[in-house]
Parts: structure tokens; C-alpha cells; sequence
């Protein structure tokens, strides 16, 4: 049986490449229980495995229906494979955490094939510190990445001591007589990844998008609104890009960030911004490729608006984008966090003038960014508004466990694309702020180099505070 | 600078899709040298990844001409990036074959993108018995098997104290001094593939291929030379396939294989050949799915023709196909190994009165299977003539040494195709030969069971041999 694709679904499927994959990751750090033999991983990863009552979201795969004009429908897997999607890796020696990503960023490049449910999860072994790590990708057509971030959160409890918590993809779900409140808000918080799109592909059709799309986007044009900037400069994200990735990521407590925010009344997620304004132009400058104007990056934000599902970076459920001046052409890290404030300011004030239709749509440009360009060009807009993706998720803000492991770190890997070749994310979890930098490796050299910058731009920042 | 691809590799470059990767590729197994420290496997890689100053062939890559109604081209790649083409990997606990096999399968699913130079090698350690690994793979479009198998090999020496041996990939020969004679033989023997590939090239378009390929095809259809089978039964193998491998390998001593050959009057091949006969035939009986006619497989043969450079079967130069009637319907294994022996006995005679150009035509079958099916199909035969292809190709008989290790194993990887679910080469080296599986995952289930098929086979033809 086939069911028709969404079309916000099928314009991630058709904006896919051999250069631009377009699914989402996520990497988790666990520690073992007390008293995990050595066998421990392949006991982890056979459970998993054998969990095989998966969820229909899991099982389904698209097609192009050559009869209906290359209709794209879903159809379910008759002949799923579960060991095809859930894979036993290991770490060479001396396995540090730089081996754990290079593995993801080979892991992350490898486009998912259509023939097939669009996911895989890797259960990790090989850290030379025993920790078991989990990389997972999900196409962006089944769930975006907020979402796709929960629902690998959605098999976690707080609880140390259980033992019978499903895998992400299984159907059933956790028990209900032991589910404990935080579960419960968490399961309503992540709703179905198709809930979310199927409400957002009605909306979007009901406000008559891309009609609302293009309209925002010519007000943008005409300067009627700051919550887009037209005028980025051109950087050397902004190029072409090829299929294989560099993936980058760290974390830090987030109150050192918090620290910063209330001595200079800004906010965490400023900081955030700041910390990535400061790595970002160090980055360039080392490359002798900072611009004399400000880098822009697109910020999905939330906006407490009812009529919206999906998540954003403050936690509330309407997304809009603030384009933010980052104030990379600025030396002083103090000036730059002021820049990324008031930027961040007027962009949410704009953005709350703007009609829900227009809300929608911008939203639509947040979650499918690839589709943007076309349409730019369309109002005569030859290049990108912004230089990059910067996206900060909420996540559970107490240690979780699954089946006795507990979470020590998770960090999420995103979608470059063309003309656009660096994505910062970040993800919060437990009292850290992880940094995920997902990049072209050819497009964006040294990527690694800017977890250094970032752990300095943080420390510039407490200076700079006074702390 | 960009020169244009010849015919019979843009073959390879056209025929290429998500479903059809066309690189094939070796896993070559490794003893460490004594007093090999726990780091050694990093030093290896290391080393191979040093060796930078590559040769012309490893760093081309294609690409399609739009200006020129999209003519492929060879271009350097001036951003070579050799940590993406060298890589280290890891097998999970336990690290037994089984793990590696897993982990070759997945290498192999992977397509090469046309962005950079179409080749990988990966060093990979964590088996259990300290053995180390190498699984390289290349674009049929650079070589064919039996040049890259001949490759990998190039940058082997019969001598273990010697260290200075460079990486395949390397541009470096190894240094003329202490160039053993075998050294020397070997690396006449392994001609340059672009050496191979451009003297195809050029016979082929002399001989106004694909002119004589079809009319090579249509006098088989005609049934005026044996060495085309066009009755074939439909197997399982015979369908379409997807993206994802599954790969099996295992060795036993030619010794055997010799010993059934003189007892019977049958070549080392045709015991090869009759092994996979009987492995095809349980494996096929166990899913219900055996044919009541046999089973035919296309098996490139040496003719020792001096006006062809491709290497083949038999160790001589020329190459012809011969269908091989496995005789997979028969019983008895001895009857099987007649069946095999007899066919291709006449398979040959019937080679050896075709032209030089048929010949070449015949050569460019083996070479590029995937051009077949729509050339049969202009002679109006709908179904394929065979129904998989097992190759035999001949490699050192001596023990071989790379920079102190000890070469314990080598196990090619082929190319299965739409239609030809299921590929098997055979390589010998050293007293033992070398099986590889090559297999689309779904169309091929539970590939890894002929491997004990294999072994049973082996039993039984030494059981009828009367040994």
C-alpha cells in the first residue's frame, strides 16, 4: 500500500544529492552500568537489534510512482531488514574521541538509500575510556532535526534502575506503569514526527505556500522587515559543495554561559551565538578570509505562537527565523555579544509583527533551507541572505538512562547544502551545551579547529564579563 | 587539464547508479611482523597515508562536460585530500571474520563519488588472532578485476626483511636494487591499467566495436558457436537488485583442488568451477528455488593470444567467455564435475576459431557485463544467457611480504549487476585459493551459507575422486 508524500517531505527528498544528503544525525555518549562485562556493547547492540517490532515510521521507504508522473509516495518495506539499519561499529586504536569523529563524519556523508527505510543507528564500542557511543541518522523527509533529536531522547528515563525502555524505532512503547512525569511531558513535548508534518503541510498548503513563502520573502526584498537580512557577504561557506562531511563537536557546562548572560543582561542562547561570532571570525582570519562585513546567520527562534508545532531554539513551539548579525568584523568579543543581542532583539521584534502566515512560511525557510535560493532568485536576489545555519535545541535537563547507561553527552550532526557549507547546532542536555558542527570537507578545511575557537571565544566572553 | 574517457570506461562510469556500484575491490589479510607493538596497526596506516606522492591514475577523477552534450572527461583532482581515500577502521568485539566480512559488505556498498579520485583503501585491525586487514576498493573505470587485484599486489615482495615498499597508490616504484627477479616478472606481468585499458580502447574501436560485439552476439544467437549459451534457466540470482552487498570469502589449499584434478582428468578450474556448481546447487535446493535445467555461469578464459593484454583465468593473456553449463541439476558431483569439464572444454574449442576481433568482442562482454543485457535485447533475446559470472584469476604463487607483514590472504570483491545478483572470483595465492561472494544483499539471501556449501562441495568431489 502507498501513501502520498507530504510535499514539505518530498521537498527534502528531491532536493537530495549525491552532494547533498539531506538526513539528520545524532551522537550519543553513554556510560556503562557498574558491573558491565566485556561483552557489554554486543549486548547493548544485539537488544536493539532484536527489538524488531518497529514503528511504521521506520518501515516505510519512498518511491517515485513512474505511472502518476513520478508521484512520490511512501510505501511500507515488505522485506525489512533490521540488521541493515542497525549496525555493530568499533573505534581503532587509541580510540579517543577524534576517531569517534571521523567514524561519524564517514558515517554521516553516506547518503541513505531510497530502496529502504531512511535510518540507521551505530552502536559505537572502541573509546578508550569504555564509554558506548550511538550515531543515528534519520532522513530529513521523515522528521526534522528537533524532532529527530527527541525521538532518540524519546527512549531515555531518568530512571537509572530500568531495564525495559525500547529502542528509538521500536512500536512499543515504555511501559506506562512505571512511566514517571518527566516521561509522560516529554512523550507530549515530542509529538510524532508525523503529526508535525502533516499539520505543517496542511498549514502550509491553507496559507497557500509557497504563495506566502515568496510574499515574505519580497517583503524581505523591499526592507519591510529586519527578520531577514538580504545583505551577507560572501564567505567561503558560501561556495559549492561535495558529498563527504567533517563532523566537530564538544560541550560545555552551560553555567559558564548562563555566568556570562546575567553580568551583561544578555541570554544563554546570545552566548551561544557569541561564543560561535568569535570561533567563527578566529576561523576566517586564521584562512585570511574574513569578510570587513558582518557574517549573518539564519536562527531559528520560538515565539510562544499557539498555532505552530514545531519546536524551536527557546523551547517554544513556533519557529520563526531571526537573521543575526553576528559581528564577526568586530575585535572585541565584548562588542560582538552586544551585536549578536540586539540583532537577535529586533529580528524576534519583527518577527512578532508578521502574520502567522508569514510565520509559517518563514518557518518552512528554516526547515528546508534548500529551497530558498530558487525563490531568491526568483524576487532577483543572486545571493544568500545569510551565511550560515546556526540552530540551538532544548534539550532534558535531568541525567537520563536507557536500560542502566547513562547519557553523558549527545550532540547533533546537520545538513549542509550547497551555497551554505557549515551548520552549527547545538543541543542541550543535563547542565551542558553540546556544539555539533556538521561541514563539507572539502568546502569548510580544519573544520575541528573551531571547537579550539570556541573554547577560547567562551573564555574571551567571561573576560570580557568580568567574571 | 581534462583528456577525454575511453569508450570502455565511460561503459563503466554510464552504467553506474545507487543500485549498481561499479568498483571492485580486495581484502588481503596480514600477519604482523615479530615484535610488532600494540600501535603497529596506526603505524601502517600511517605510513600508507604518508606515502603522498601519488601516481596519475589514483588521482583523476571524472567529470561530465556540460558544454560538451555532457562528454565525460578525466580531470586531476587538484584538492586530492588523501585522508579521505586512506582510511583506518575497526571490527567490533569479538573481531572474528565474521565482523570483517560485516564490515567489507558495508565498505562495499559504497558507492565512490565522481567528485574525487575513485578509490579508498582502508587498514583495519581488531581481529581477534592479531592478523591485520586491508579492504581496497577501485572503479572498474581505472582497472578491471584482475588488474586491481594484480595492484594491490604490485606493492608486494617476496622478501620479508625489505621496507621500503611504497603504498599501491604510490608513484614511487619500488627501488630498482633490490628488485628481486620475481619482483620483476610480477611487475611485467601487472601492465599499468591504463596500459590495458587504453590497447582495449583502441582494439575495440578498430575492430568498430560495439559492431562486432553484436555481431559476435547475434551469431550466438544463431547458434553458430557454442560459446555462447543463450538457454539459461531464471534463478533468484536473475533479478533486480539494490544498493547493499553481502560479502562471504573464504580459502582452501589448492592442493586439494590439485589432487581431485589428476585423479579425474580435470584442470584446478574446472574442480573450482564444480565446487561452486554443487555450492550453487545445495544453496538453491535449500530455498526451494532450484532450476530443473542447469544453472550456466560466464567464466572468462585465457586463450593465449598474443594480440590481447587482458589477464584472465588461466594465467594466459588473451581472454575469452565461455557458458559453462554447471550442470547444478545433476545429482551426483562427480557427473556435476563432467558437466563442468566437458562445457568448458568445447566452450574453448569454439573460442578458438573465432577472429581477433570476436575475441575482443568477447573480452568486452566479460568486461562490461552491464552492456549486455540491452545489446541481447536489440537481438531480441529477453532473457539473460547466463545466470552469474565466476572469474579464477591466477595471483602469486610465492609467499609475499609488505614491509615485514606476512600476506596470509587475498579475497576478491566483484561487482554484482542488475539481473546478476551474484558474482564469484575466485584468486589464488600461495598454495591456497581464495573465494569471493558478491552479492546483493536482498536478492541474494543468506549469502554467507555457500560458503559451507563450498566446503561440503570440496568434500564430496574428493569423496567421488576416490581420495
Amino acid at each position: 500500500m502507498a501513501t502520498p508524500i507530504d510535499p514539505a517531505s518530498a521537498a527534502f527528498l528531491l532536493a537530495e544529492s549525491r552532494q547533498q544528503p539531506m538526513h539528520v544525525g545524532g551522537l550519543q555518549l553513554f556510560e556503562r552500568p557498574e558491573g558491565a562485562g566485556p561483552g557489554y556493547v554486543r549486548e547493548v547492540f544485539e537488544q536493539m537489534r532484536r527489538d524488531d517490532q518497529v514503528a511504521p515510521l521506520f518501515l516505510k521507504h519512498p518511491e517515485r510512482r513512474l505511472k502518476a508522473a513520478g508521484q512520490l509516495v511512501w510505501k511500507r518495506d515488505d522485506l525489512f531488514d533490521i540488521e541493515h539499519h542497525v549496525r555493530h561499529s568499533a573505534l581503532p586504536e587509541p580510540g579517543r574521541v577524534r576517531e569517534l569523529l571521523e567514524l561519524c563524519s564517514r558515517l554521516h556523508s553516506q547518503r541513505l538509500a531510497w530502496e529502504r527505510p531512511l535510518w540507521e543507528a551505530h552502536v559505537i564500542e572502541g573509546l578508550a575510556d569504555g564509554r558506548l557511543a550511538m550515531y543515528t541518522k534519520i532522513h530529513h523527509a521523515l522528521v526534522d532535526g528537533v524532532s529527530a533529536m527527541r525521538l532518540m531522547q524519546s527512549m531515555l528515563s531518568t530512571d537509572p534502575d530500568r531495564r525495559d525502555l525500547p529502542a528509538p524505532w521500536a512500536a512499543r512503547p515504555p511501559t506506562k506503569a512505571v512511566q514517571t512525569r518527566a516521561d509522560a511531558e516529554r512523550s507530549l513535548a515530542q509529538l510524532p514526527a508525523q503529526v508535525v508534518r502533516s499539520a505543517l503541510g496542511i498549514t502550509a498548503e491553507a496559507a497557500g505556500m509557497p504563495g506566502a513563502l515568496v510574499r515574505t520573502l519580497t517583503r524581505g526584498v523591499k526592507g519591510e522587515t529586519s527578520a531577514l537580512s538580504l545583505r551577507a557577504p560572501r564567505t567561503l561557506f558560501n561556495q559549492t559543495i561535495t558529498g563527504s562531511r567533517r563532523f566537530a563537536a564538544q560541550d560545555w557546562p552551560v553555567d559558564r554561559m548562563r555566568a556570562i548572560g546575567q553580568a551583561t543582561g544578555t541570554t544563554i542562547n546570545d552566548v551561544v551565538l557569541a561564543m560561535c561570532s568569535g570561533a567563527v571570525r578566529s576561523y576566517l582570519a586564521e584562512l585570511d578570509a574574513l569578510p570587513d562585513t558582518s557574517v549573518v546567520a539564519m536562527v531559528p527562534v520560538g515565539l510562544n505562537a499557539k498555532q505552530s508545532q514545531v519546536a524551536s531554539t527557546d523551547g517554544g513551539n513556533a519557529v520563526g527565523c531571526v537573521m543575526v548579525q553576528l559581528g564577526t568584523h568586530l575585535a572585541d568579543p565584548a562588542d560582538r555579544l552586544r551585536s549578536v543581542h540586539d540583532s537577535m532583539r529586533s529580528g524576534k521584534e519583527a518577527l512578532s509583527t508578521m502574520t502567522p502566515a508569514q510565520i509559517i512560511a518563514m518557518s518552512a525557510i528554516g526547515m528546508a533551507p534548500s529551497v530558498i535560493t530558487p525563490l531568491l532568485r526568483l524576487n532577483g536576489v543572486v545571493r544568500p541572505p545569510f551565511n550560515l545555519i546556526i540552530s540551538n535545541v532544548p534539550g532534558p535537563r535531568s541525567t537520563q538512562y536507557w536500560n542502566g547507561m547513562k547519557l553523558v553527552g549527545t550532540y547533533p550532526l546537520s545538513i549542509p547544502i550547497n551555497g551554505m557549507a557549515l551548520n552549527i547546532t547545538c543541543a542541550s542536555y543535563d547542565g551542558t551545551m553540546g556544539f555539533g558542527l556538521t561541514g563539507c570537507r572539502r568546502t569548510v578545511p580544519h573544520l575541528q579547529r573551531l571547537l579550539t575557537h570556541l573554547d577560547d571565544e567562551l573564555a574571551a566572553l567571561e573576560k570580557a564579563a568580568g567574571l
